[in-house]
């Protein structure tokens, strides 16, 4: 038996206790929130306790911190100045590493207070608690700053798969694939709109890959500043090579270089196919586009089809663009999901299908 | 009766013969494309007759070039040798207007000869003339240089939107909604690839995000070179742009500017979200929540009850509120299929509706 305390009954620390207790069902979970969210996350028995105030930590096995990064580093101050176990393990579950990393070793070295990063990368376009989801990392990655045993077995319930990345490695790769898109996204639309003030048609003619190009930048704007005020360096560092890359290939269109346009686009397609993209630490949509001919009945017989997947959402797209053609974007709630209805309207229909 | 020649018979020129048909059953459509191509177009009574060589030009009351855009110049130089009929039209569906329009003045304005440049705003992924689809432009925007009877009339089977929008205007809004996204997705994917050679979790851990941005990065490689050799002053200046706004986001992110960066998100958010209801799209105003069990088959019982109208999204909202029941959003075009839903679904169903 031991007692865990989750700091944090979000969509991820409500997911999180759920999983601890899928395999742990002896553990003792207590959950510090305000009083309104630790009523719900009693009533819907995701932790066992509420805890009065921080105090708890001082009874706590593992603390798991599952706040935004400022609040996080607010925590973790509030925490050292408590009285902890002698053998308490503390992690977090942040989307950036070294800004948490290097506070906790000040604050808990010398104190010879174990803490290990953690940063699970799912998510889901729902928050708060209610959202709660024991599948939530089911085939995830889990990244871990560092090895720690009993912090896997702690966190086995939740079917997530643990990396081992330590914290800079981590927040180059993270603001490689995830923090520098959402710069580009909301960029691009900042310019497009700007663009719209004098070409007005632009607001009317963006197609389906200004679409895909700008669905990110809907994203929670108060969680992307904290991440891009917490991993500067890599995002700025990004930025420029970005830039690089844009200026050799405005190199190329003013020389008219077919042959080298033709090898960077080959070269981006071939690249794209052959990536694995997963889901990760950035709420996403697990989306299928099916190609479909404006009759009836088509989105049921599509529907009755996928029956049994965890469907949140169907988009008809009517209007037909530059490179979609009646389309029905269908979002689920997991990969496996969409993996098997993608194989299952592949064999079942002659729609052309793509994720 | 009008005799109708389409050079090239591809996913574009093929639909468009479909539609052509659709409202002239009379008219006689000449198919101009490789022999094999010809055959198939023939078999599959896309066209009515296959034209031996570009000759056949010179019996035609209209032409219309769907070609790339470099074969369209070619083409254009063509048929300014041929004796070409008096009142010819001619028209194109390249990707970029200006450098066809500047062209086709060249070509013809002393001789009189009427071109109308067009751009069909739609497509799909399939290309070849087996995937002609007479549904393909339904409800599409399709772009006209200049206005012209004469040309809507020989279209209007097609079901399209049409707009009547000056080349360079053309160019330009297209350059920013759709060239430059491309330009941004292949850079992303480049980028990544280059920086997995020293992070090669890079190729693992990218996530739904970066999905959404490298999709495009699979489009035809050499439809993009023409376009981008062909719009080479929007797409630079697109570039030169962006690479301001990255700088003084960067500036932002170096002043560690709180306020500045949620602000970038913020408008970044609600400019998108803008941009989904007013792009020639359907908005999405007309909403009806039905609570529904959660029960197998119920979302596909309440859609079998609606199949005449027009929906265009059904989102389900599975996180439960103040009831235990979840939601069903389904949004329609128009108040009176609403109201219609509205109506049925009550008479039809024990389920709980509200608008």
């Amino acid at each position: 038996m031991k007692k865990i305390l989750i700091i944090g009954l979000g969509l991820i620390g409500g997911s999180i206790a759920l999983g601890i207790k899928r395999a742990h069902p002896h553990y003792e979970i207590w959950g510090y929130d305000r009083p309104e969210v630790q009523t719900i996350a009693l009533e819907q028995t995701i932790i066992d306790h509420a805890a009065p105030n921080l105090c708890s930590a001082e009874q706590a096995d593992i603390i798991l911190i599952a706040l935004p990064l400022e609040a996080t580093l607010e925590t973790l101050r509030e925490l050292a100045e408590l009285e902890l176990k002698e053998q308490v393990l503390i992690t977090d579950t942040g989307s950036t590493k070294q800004s948490i990393i290097q506070l906790a070793q000040e604050l808990f070295e010398s104190k010879k207070i174990i803490f290990v990063g953690g940063h699970p990368m799912a998510g889901s376009h729902k928050s708060g608690v209610r959202a709660a989801d024991v599948h939530l990392f089911e085939n995830a990655y889990y990244v871990l700053t560092e090895e720690n045993v009993a912090l896997r077995d702690l966190l086995k319930g939740l079917g997530a798969k643990f990396i081992i990345v330590n914290p800079k490695e981590h927040d180059q790769v993270t603001g490689q694939v995830s923090h520098f898109p959402h710069v580009l996204a909301s960029s691009l639309v900042l310019q497009a709109e700007e663009y719209a003030v004098t070409h007005p048609l632009v607001r009317q003619l963006g197609a389906g890959g200004f679409r895909d190009m700008t669905r990110i930048a809907e994203a929670d704007s108060t969680m992307w500043t904290g991440i891009l005020l917490s991993n500067p360096d890599v995002i700025i560092e990004r930025i420029e090579t970005f830039k690089e890359q844009l200026d050799a290939l405005s190199v190329k269109i003013k020389a008219q270089d077919e042959k080298g346009l033709k090898h960077f686009f080959d070269e981006g397609k071939s690249i794209r196919q052959n990536m694995e993209i997963h889901r990760g630490a950035i709420p996403n949509f697990y989306d299928l586009f099916v190609a479909i001919p404006d009759e009836k009945g088509v989105v049921l017989r599509i529907l009755a089809l996928l029956q049994d997947f965890s469907i949140t959402n169907i988009k008809i797209n009517e209007e037909n663009r530059e490179d979609t053609h009646g389309q029905l974007q269908i979002s689920f709630k997991t990969e496996t999901d969409l993996e098997r209805a993608y194989q299952i309207i592949q064999l079942a229909t002659d729609f052309e299908v793509r994720a």
